[in-house]
């Protein structure tokens, strides 16, 4: 009977550690000989972990990850181990090595590299120009990375078309923004059900500075649909029995896919027929596929991005215990809430900075959300250092000291203070600005931008709300007091201030940034959507104007398409009239 | 007589403001017809400015680029305009569009694109897959652009061997680094020789974000060598009458160069012969060319890069005067001296902000320096400030405030008081740390690393202090004090502190980051260079573990070939145990 045994290693690696990502490599195949597995897939690159950026620059470190796999491969048996690391050769390649009894096998080398959004990989790789294809048993199986599959006319088609492939794996590191997991679903069903071929796909999970691996792995077979899939945003192994059989019938009906027929002219692949051991595919103990648990909503799998996004950063960079400036509005409390279900109440401090401008209900309202997340709440009023401040500052200039520039002392002094608990005790800094704000430049450099991770950054601020009900009802009452969901935003700089002061109003604002930042309209598109001139005008004016502080910014969770990071590379310096640009360039008045 | 007069446009460009940049290539034009040239060349991508980064994923202004180039043709007479431009087709290309009477004659797209250092070429562009070679009288030119001449292999070679080129433009935008200017002219050389082909290079001036372009147009003819050379780090428009019978001379006793042969197998390109009307070249008035002012030293050259780079930051973004942090260190007085030179005293504030631990001769010095420069100077002490916050920072958790803390606190205060006077008065903050600090993370986040531009933040300290003393020597006098010049480098955030309790003497460190960061160099290649396996694992290990001070530092001019901006992409998160990576992996003990 045409079955193998398929196990995916949803694992979490660690930048540049590749003694321990070895030995959880390892780890892993030992778990999946366990349970029968005949291959066992590694996620892209996880021996390096993903992505190692510039490190891959440096020659010792891609020589070191070649020569791991050479020692992960002395430590198989039987059972085939596909695992992604950085391959030093003539160039450096993206690949995965197969490897079985001791022995490399073969490598695979990524053939389609990425190099948009907050992908690089043209920067440090060679492309990959053979396909491989391995005979196991009566099995062809074939080997892609990643981006291999993402696009039609790739590898995939080479490796089944031209070398028979009847199972496929995909090694990934895809990075988790709102909504990919289910298009990557589509397009791992398109991709098996074109070949036709199953296609296990094995994702990475973590995270690593801006980015959240969400996991998500799961085998599609072009008959019989998803036949299993793995959780999302922890680790897990998948094990999966895979019957060819619905496949074969189906392809016998369809001579084009008989094993040995050429492709057409020009997709022609170099392919390298392997002739592994035959193994007993019978008698073996029967493997249930994990349960598939239902598909996560978006406000749900952004929850969970940020709290794997900010446990992991701590992880990586050894915090235990947080520290948040609290200001009563749903922000701070927002990222409160999250730190305490990320990391426990006992490794989360709030602090209360009351200025003379802090309200009643700020102060009432911190008090309760800490009491009720169980949280130490420190209490430093700002008011003496913001007077040594007004008196040290020289009047000798002759002005009067501006409230704009008050206002941003009285950020800075609170920006010193969580600095200075952060530099005694070792607490991360958490910055609690949103995407709304960073976008529209409403934040202090130095002040509220402080900090070392900022975890909700990439989440505007209608959406922050969203995830703080969900907070709410997830538990079962309102965590975060709705005193402070329902007031109205205000950074309590100046005297009865609110953000539509300076804003415009978050449900008309973001819509616009989402339109202009994330999906890249221009802004004669947004205006057709049906926003004013004069708001688009604005809105343009004030994302292009503020990318000086946005370098300047720590980083936070990618949530959306396009996240102020590595998928966000814009000049500062620049010509700042832009949002009406082809209508004045074209000589026609804006 | 076969010869034929060339202007190239050494022109600065504003990111994203097609209107003025078209304007002066206008302007550009103009001036060069007047001049009796044949032909103008311009820098690449000179109607977008250079780098444009992913204000190239916005169709409308790709758009806007490729109608602005059309407009512009229609504004050329006979004299033939070569203009770098963003093109719109199939795919977005950097390309150069050859111009006269009214018309765009033909599109040359750059075949070679730059992934690497500070470029992200294939980000943004698909590559040209065709050469153009234009007839004109009886000359035949090609055109390249940049990269396309930094390989043997490329274009140049196709458009003389494949087309018959005799005079090759070359339109660029290379980034400033020291000794790359002598760099580049011997590739042009080269390149030139090798052809044989004229090779004439237009290169870009002016400063973008942390980039600097320095010019130094030239044209290089393979019997005669340099023939004209432009001015570096301003704008010019350099003319030059071209003699083409020496290479014809020499080309015909070399067959296989004679027009029309065509070239080896593999090599062949395809060509696009276009008859261009005849101009005459006889009867015109002759044109001098340049005279060529004599090379400029390194440290010559950093200086000149730093005063365009200010400028230019300034400029573009708006800013007319600046305010500094003075120390009585030489990394102040050198800001300060610089931003005199850059942009007169009359635009320079600097700012005294002693504590109980600052010095007299800080003190004197900060008064010597200001007196000497003219600038004004502002002393605002920190103690009242700083006692408000040893006042205000809980003595309630049980902790004694930490000397280290109290050190950040400081510089933070500072930090804030500078922003408070930039957000006044409109002034930028020149943030005055050196790359040896930064490197190592020898700087307070928010406190010294406070400001809009670090002018000098990709010079190390031992460079500083050549800077300093080529000021002094080019002034005749110490306008930067000796005192400061001579005393031992502290920070005087506690009592009798100096940089070497925490860092490695100056001397050592530097060559170590040096050949660590810039030459990307390993642990164990440095130390063969003869440094102790100690200090190269405390470097090593600082470097790697400040990355995330880095990613919040404010850029600045680019130095070295390797500055900590977009040419430096390292993961904060990651494994901290790197240096002896290798030996590690590998199970050798360390």
């Amino acid at each position: 009977m045409p079955e193998i045994v398929v196990a995916l290693a949803q694992m979490n690696s660690t930048i540049g550690d590749l003694d321990n990502n070895s030995a959880k490599i390892v780890d892993y195949y030992q778990q999946a000989v366990r349970v029968g597995a005949d291959i066992v897939a590694f996620p892209e690159l996880c021996l390096t972990g993903y992505p190692p950026e510039d490190l891959l620059l440096k020659p010792e470190f891609v020589r070191a990850s070649t020569e791991g796999i050479s020692r992960i491969a002395r430590q198989t048996g039987d059972t085939i181990a596909v695992v992604g690391f950085a391959e030093a050769d003539s160039d450096t390649f993206n690949s995965a090595a197969v490897m079985s009894r001791g022995k490399i096998v073969c490598i695979y080398r990524k053939t389609f590299l990425p190099n948009y959004g907050v992908f690089d990989e043209k920067r440090y790789f060679g492309a990959g120009k053979k396909n491989v294809v391995l005979q196991i048993g009566d099995v062809r199986l074939g080997v892609t990375i990643c981006e291999d599959i993402w696009f039609p006319g790739g590898p995939l088609e080479a490796q089944v078309a031209g070398g028979g492939a009847e199972l496929i794996l995909n090694l990934s590191a895809s990075p988790f923004n709102r909504g990919k997991h289910a298009y990557r679903r589509k397009l791992i069903a398109a991709r098996s059900i074109d070949g036709p071929a199953v296609l296990a796909y094995v994702n990475m999970v973590g995270g690593q500075d801006e980015l959240v691996f969400d996991g998500g792995s799961c085998i599609h077979h072009p008959q019989l649909g998803f036949i299993a899939t793995a959780p999302r945003f922890r680790e897990a192994l998948l094990v999966s029995q895979v019957d060819l059989t619905p496949l074969r019938r189906a392809r016998a009906l369809e001579p084009r896919y008989r094993h040995g027929d050429s492709v057409r002219a020009g997709e022609n692949p170099q392919v390298f027929m392997l002739e592994l051991p035959v193994k007993g595919f019978n008698g073996r103990q029967s493997v249930q596929p994990a349960a598939q648990s239902r598909e996560l909503d978006q406000i749900e799998e952004i929850f969970e991005a940020l709290l794997l996004g900010l446990r992991q950063y701590m992880s990586k960079n050894g915090f235990l215990k947080v520290v948040i400036g609290l200001s009563g509005g749903v922000d701070s409390a927002l990222v409160s809430a999250l730190a305490v279900e990320a990391v426990g109440a006992e490794n989360v401090t709030c602090v209360f900075m009351p200025s003379r401008y802090t309200s009643e209900i700020s102060a009432s309202s911190a008090k309760k959300l800490a009491a009720n997340l169980g949280v130490g709440l420190l209490t430093i009023p700002i008011e003496k250092i913001f007077l040594a401040y007004r008196e040290s500052l020289p009047e000798s200039t002759g002005h009067s000291w501006a409230d704009h520039t008050l206002e941003n002392v009285q950020a800075r002094i609170r920006g010193n203070i969580l600095m200075a608990l952060s530099n005694r005790f070792g607490w991360l800094v958490l910055v609690t600005g949103n995407k709304s704000e960073l976008s529209m430049g409403y934040c202090t450099l130095y002040g509220d931008m402080a900090g070392g991770f900022a975890l909700i950054k990439d989440l505007f601020k209608t959406q922050a709300y969203k995830v703080a009900e969900h907070m709410n009802n997830r538990a079962g009452n309102d965590i975060i007091p709705r005193d402070i969901i329902e007031r109205k935003p205000t950074a309590e700089l100046r005297e009865d201030q609110l953000d539509t002061d300076t804003l415009p109003p978050y449900e008309e604002l973001d819509p616009v940034l989402e339109a202009y930042v994330e999906e890249g309209m221009s802004a004669q598109e947004i205006m057709e959507m049906g926003f004013s001139r004069e708001l688009v005008r604005r809105v343009i004016s004030a994302v292009d104007g503020n990318e000086y502080k946005r370098r300047q910014a720590p980083v936070g969770v990618k949530i959306t398409s396009r996240a102020f990071g590595r998928d966000w590379r814009m000049p500062i310096s620049k010509y700042q009239g832009m949002p009406f640009y082809g209508k004045r360039a074209a000589g026609l008045s804006e």
